[in-house]
C-alpha cells in the first residue's frame, strides 16, 4: 500500500520480477479490492500472488515512534509479521522509510550489534554499480559498528553481483593512515588486521564513489546521507544543465534531436530505477525498501534485490565473520594477557 | 612557485586580475629569474608587480610539521609574512594546502576559537554560487565551531557577493529540529536563538546543495570534504558520461558538432576555475588558496576573491558577530543566573 502509487505499481513490478526469476510466490498483503482490481489487470502477477487483506495502512508522514504504537495490523506490519513467521523468505516495502526501520527492528530483531538497521545505497559508478552503507539509519557510528558495516556491505555485493571477494573501502577525508576522526582511524586498524571474506582496500574519499574504485564503501549513516544526497542533487543539477543547453537555441535544439538516441541510453544508464532496492542490514531477516517514487520497473528491481538475497547464504557469510572476527580479538586479548603475565614473572 | 605549473600561470594571472581591479599591487615571492623571464612576457603584470627572490620553495607533497620546521625563508612563508608585517593585506597561494594552513597558522595565528583555518568552497549551483564550509582543515567541530563557521561563511559570501543579509543553513540527514547528531542539534539552537548579520535559515540537506536553497551551507570539515569531492567526481563522471554518450556514433557525434556551442557555454558555466580561490578563514589575515592544477583564468579568479576580501570589511564583520554572540551568552548566564537565585530566595 505503500510509496506514492500504491498497488498501482506494485502488481506490475511483481508480475516483472515473476517473469524474470520464475519460482517465486508473492503474499501482497493490504486492501484487497484495490489489489484485486490491479491483478484483474495483470494475469502475470496474479499466477504468483495470494492476497492478504488488511483496513489499515501507515501513512507517508507518520512518524516512527507513532507507527510503532498504532501499527498492528496494518499493511507494513502484517507483511514483516509474515517474514518473522517464516511464511516469506522477504518483505519489500515502498512505505514509510522510518516506519519501515521502527517496526522491521520490533519484530525481526538486530542481529548485529547496531543500534537502527543500516541502509545501503546501490551507487551507480563509472566501472558499474557500488555498495555504500549506511546512508541515513545510524548517524553516529563508533568503529565497531563500521566493521559490521563492512561485513554486511561485502555479504550483500557478493550475494547482489556475485562477486567471490569483494573489495571494501572506508570513506575518509584522505588516504594516509593519520587521516580522519578516532573511529575510522580505529575502524580501518581493525579491517587491515582481520582475516575476513572480502579483500579490504583501505581509505576511499568522497570523489571514489564516482570512479568506481570498490564494490563497497563504508561510512557513518550521516556522512553517507550527506555524500548521497549530494550526488542526487549534482544529478539532477547536470541533467537540467544538459535540458537547458539542448533547447537554448534552434542549432542546439537541432543537435540534440540527431542526438537523442544516444541521449536516452545514457539516461537509463544513470537511471536510479534501474538500481532500486534499500536491504535494511543488520535484521534477523529479509527487508527491502523500494523507493517511494520508484515506478514498475523500479519495484521489480527492488523485489529482484529481495529474491536474490534470500536465495543467497548471505546471512550465514555475515555470521561467519562477525564469529571470525570475535574470535581474533579474543585471541589477541589471551595473547596479550599471557605477555603482560610474562612481564610480571 | 607553488602549484602544477608555478609562476607560468601566477604571472599572467596577476595580469589579468590587475586589469579587472585597477589600483592593486603586487609583492611576487619567488626565484626571480623564472618570475622575471614570465614578467618579460607579461607587461601588464610587470608594471604592477615587485619581485621577492628566495631561493627556497615549499614541495607539494611535503608534510605540514616539515614545512613548519624548514619553511623559513621559503616563498610560501615569506608570502605570508609580508601579510603579517603589513606590507601585503593578503596572501594567494597555489602551493601544498598542508603547508599553507600550518604556516599561516604559524605566523597569523588564529582570531577565531578554532583548532585549524576552515577552507571555504565556492559551489556552483542551480541559483549561482554559494559558501561552503568547512571542506577540510577540521575534521571534528562541536557547536561552537559550527556557529563560527557560520559567521565567517556569511562574511565571506557578503563581501564576495555583494548580498547585505547572507541566508545561512546548517547540513544535516533531515530539516526537522530532532534530526542529526548533539553538534548540529546544538549549534542550530545557537543559531535559531542569535541576532546576527545574517538570515538563519534552518538546517538544509545534501541535495540542497545543489539546488542553491541557501547562500552559506555550514558542516564539519569531514562532511563537508566528503561532500565536496562527492560531487567533483559525479561531476567528472557526468561529463565522461556525455562525452562518450556524444561520440558514440555518427548521428550522435553529428548532433554532438551542431550543438558544440551550447555544449561549450554549459562546460564554461560549471567550470570550477571561474570560482577557483578558496580562502583560509579564521587568521588574522587574508590568505587565499589557488587550486594547485588551476590555469591562468583560475589563479587570477583566486586573486579577485583575495581582493575582494582585502577591501570589505569582512574582518570587522566577524568580529561584531563573534561579540554579540558571547554578550547574548553572558546576559543568557546572567539571567539563568538571577532566575537561579529567585528560586533559592
Amino acid at each position: 500500500m505503500g510509496g506514492d502509487h500504491g498497488p498501482s505499481i506494485v502488481v506490475p513490478g511483481v508480475a516483472q520480477a515473476a517473469q524474470a526469476l520464475p519460482g517465486v510466490r508473492f503474499l501482497l498483503h493490504g486492501d484487497s479490492a484495490r489489489i484485486e482490481a490491479e491483478l484483474a489487470r495483470c494475469p502475470a502477477a496474479r499466477a504468483v500472488s495470494e492476497v492478504r487483506h488488511c483496513d489499515k495502512a501507515i501513512a507517508m508522514d507518520e512518524k516512527p515512534a507513532q507507527a510503532m504504537r498504532r501499527g498492528k495490523g496494518s499493511s507494513m506490519w502484517n507483511a514483516i509479521e509474515s517474514v518473522r513467521a517464516d511464511e516469506a523468505q522477504a518483505c519489500v516495502s515502498a512505505g514509510n522509510t522510518g516506519a519501515l526501520m521502527a517496526i522491521s527492528k520490533l519484530i525481526l530483531r538486530m542481529g548485529a550489534e547496531l543500534e537502527r538497521p543500516a541502509i545501503v545505497a546501490n551507487w551507480p559508478n563509472m566501472k558499474g554499480v557500488a555498495t555504500v552503507l549506511d546512508v541515513g539509519a545510524n548517524v553516529e557510528s563508533d568503529a565497531d559498528q563500521l566493521v559490521e558495516f563492512a561485513i554486511m556491505g561485502a555479504a550483500f555485493h557478493h550475494a547482489m553481483h556475485g562477486v567471490e571477494r569483494p573489495t571494501v573501502g572506508l570513506l575518509n577525508v584522505g588516504s594516509e593512515d593519520q587521516k580522519g576522526h578516532e573511529e575510522v582511524r580505529e575502524a580501518h586498524a581493525i579491517l587491515r588486521e582481520a582475516k575476513l571474506d572480502f579483500d579490504y582496500h583501505g581509505f576511499v574519499e568522497g570523489s571514489d564513489l564516482a570512479y568506481g574504485v570498490v564494490d563497497v564503501v563504508v561510512t557513518d549513516g550521516f556522512t553517507g546521507n550527506v555524500a548521497l544526497k549530494t550526488a542526487e542533487g549534482m544529478a539532477r543539477f547536470f541533467s537540467n544543465e544538459i535540458r537547458t543547453t539542448l533547447t537554448s537555441g534552434p542549432l542546439a535544439m537541432l543537435g540534440a534531436m540527431i542526438a537523442s538516441g544516444a541521449l536516452k541510453r545514457m539516461r537509463q544508464r544513470l537511471d536510479p530505477s534501474r538500481v532500486n532496492g534499500a536491504p535494511l542490514l543488520g535484521l534477523n531477516g529479509i527487508v527491502v525498501k523500494s523507493h517511494g517514487g520508484a515506478d514498475a520497473n523500479g519495484f521489480a528491481s527492488a523485489v529482484r534485490v529481495a529474491i536474490n538475497l534470500a536465495r543467497s547464504d548471505f546471512r550465514a557469510e555475515i555470521d561467519r565473520n562477525l564469529k571470525s572476527l570475535t574470535a581474533a580479538a579474543a585471541k589477541d586479548e589471551a595473547s596479550k594477557a599471557g605477555q603482560d603475565q610474562g612481564a610480571v614473572e
